[in-house]
């Protein structure tokens, strides 16, 4: 049994600091690398592409809204046509970095309100998956579990991964609960991991409403800022080592 | 003998047109695509890229500052990593619009300020050489006949192609007359004419002081703002085919 | 009996130019100002503002959400109290340049999808009808005609234009149809006209439902892009004039 | 005697915090507040304004190149009209955050390479000002001690402050020695302190020539990242209370 885990890096933007890139990317497989419009700037993302390459670490896209002042995670009400557009512009930007330092793209992640969006709306799932697929059909596409972002990835040919996350507590239709509810986040850190566990050995998940629920555990998502935020991702990789995991990055 | 005709093309962006793209692209076969900082954002960039495979034109990379109030005309003082990492993001995302439509990426040329500054600071000549090989050492680097941009290239192992300007006067030295000068354009289309003409088949022309200098021209830029324009653009190429001049892409 | 004729002006960013400010100018008695976030920028607003000025036309403020690419005209999930401050800094800016021209500030009018969501939503309607008085308890509030914006605006104690569309056409809630639907707008000119003086003369708008419903024309949103525009916009000024209709400012 | 601490504050912009604005409030007299060009955007500017007042701290308005990826650090090539307009708007915006919170705006100071700028070039700080005065001519310009920009205020009729810098060492002319060359900053506390102490109850500075030179210090330039700076600047409070010298704002 294996599983991947991926953390949000690159998100530092000219003066501003951000994350925690240097001391997670030992921890993790897959970096999400922002492109510049809701996070990151070419200065960024030249050296995370350059730490990921050092650390072992795969890297994916992590395109987003270009909404730097949101970071990304206030809802915009743009085109199928200028989603593409943004996909597209996004991702090559970073894969030239990649390319220049011998890097290959694993995958393309969308960001915030973008990929929130993605796991609702159907026609927004199939036009990030169709630009991804027109990038390169080798990437991996990653999104929710059970989601129409999976679905349509799958649906257009891609490799998929689908992703859960180890302190977002879960609706019984396997959306995470909003972060404008009471609950939607798990605060005791031996809950968290229990529920990852759970997830990656046995696909299933407690939801908010007690229901057991099937899902699909190819990645965790992790978060980097704080001492705390490490050491949780330390403590679940012991934890999923005990159980026979493997934590390795996607087609590793 | 032959030469290539450029004109800066895929400088719309959003809701604000400019320029006249759809009427120059009969008339070129070379178009420099703004990137998205200066100009162009990413829709127009797909149009661009589009429409200049239609016409059967050469697409190349339009770099520029990050300043699209100031249209990238406005120097500005950054470092040389800021520089090439801005040029690999640009180009980067441009050419995966290239690769989705099957277009190969055929130059890159610096734009406005950048382009200004490059062919006086050999720095920044050397960081933009070096940029342009280190994406794809089969680019062609377009600039100032006899600068130090032309030099870089050169050094760098790039194909180089000599950039020359129709209406435009030249200083002894080989630079253009800053526009803050009297006398930077030539208003006469007669004149600016002769000069293309002298230009690519004696490769010689009168400087403002009214010497004769060198100059080499492997290619001219032309503008498609307005009808005169367009209009000059046709008379370039029935006066260079008079002559037996071929005008065709660089490389073709 | 008398009526406002409004335009949105200093749309222009940059190098980009847009609309025909100095042709509408002398036909109108107030100028929404873009005030730099979806629109405009502080040179442009600069010179909007020593126009208006010249030609007695009175001006006011046109705050839009933060995205030049998409003109303002995507809706953006933002907080109330983004709203709030995003209103309070673009009127601010406009005003200090107003200030500087000895001119008086006299609307505010929220700009594309911002107008559109609050013309909707009652809670956006409080939070911009509270910044503008806010900002000067004096100031009119341009919203639609019967719509939230309005009510907001008299519940906060400030004075309210209603605004009516030449060439739009009104679901029978006093809603504009919107322009994804057919029929959205009214390409006969006649037709606008008469609807124009059927607004300010009686009252009344015919749905496109058929059914006639009472509206409320304190002023009237015209265009300046283009020759047609401008004629139209005189002949709105004729007709009403051979109905006894005077064209004067808010609060002239 | 009597001497001024400000500091620049307001800079986080979105998602991004920087600097430690509730800290250093309480040691200083006046807050440098970005404008949303450099640094800064209307919500930070909202909050910033805010806590300045309830901390009892004048607020001045730190406007600033458009260059959020270069925090307004990089030199750009602006027209004086540029300029202006820029000033005025960036002050006008936060003056209504100012007056809708009753705070009287008391300063303008130039940001980072518009200010090193305005020092050196006589037409920049006459433009800034003159946009200044135009703004309001009550308010304080603040720049560097012997500058071309507090000449140009008090040729404008301004009441100007000279700043100083506790860190920072002198060239014999009265500039900063610039950070490009070694021995820029002052590493030693003690030392700094001296010559702060020296340039306000003295008048003079130790230039790095060994030249002894005139200085005016109306206002100390402080910062407030990381712990250490919040110590220097209590030890600043602390000498310069021990030499009688009181720590009141501009103009108190």
């Amino acid at each position: 049994m294996k599983v991947d885990l991926n953390c949000d890096l690159g998100e530092s933007f000219g003066n501003y600091q951000i994350g925690n890139d240097r001391e997670v990317l030992p921890l993790i497989t897959s970096a999400n690398v922002a492109c510049g419009f809701h996070a990151g700037d070419e200065n960024v993302m030249a050296e995370t592409v350059r730490r990921a390459k050092e650390n072992g670490v795969r890297v994916g896209a992590h395109p987003g809204f270009p909404d730097l002042q949101g970071f990304g995670r206030r809802n915009m009400d743009m085109s199928l046509t200028e989603i593409y557009n943004m996909v597209v512009y996004q991702v090559g930007a970073l894969k030239m970095f990649c390319d220049i330092n011998g890097v290959v793209l694993n995958h393309v992640k969308p960001h915030g309100a973008l990929y929130q969006m993605a796991v609702r709306d159907e026609t927004i799932a199939r036009t990030i998956a169709s630009a991804v697929y027109d990038i390169d059909p080798n990437l991996y596409l990653v999104g929710l579990s059970k989601s129409l972002l999976i679905d349509a990835g799958k649906a257009q040919g891609l490799k998929v991964a689908s992703e859960v996350f180890a302190d977002r507590r879960y609706e019984s239709d396997g959306q995470l609960v909003s972060r404008k509810k009471e609950g939607a986040t798990i605060e005791e850190s031996e809950e968290a991991i229990a529920q990852v566990v759970q997830m990656v050995t046995e696909g299933t998940v407690k939801a908010i409403s007690g229901e057991v629920i099937e899902i699909e555990a190819d990645t965790i998502c992790v978060h980097g800022d704080g001492a705390h935020a490490l050491e949780f991702v330390k403590e679940i990789r012991s934890r999923l080592s005990e159980v026979n995991v493997d934590i390795v990055t996607l087609g590793g």
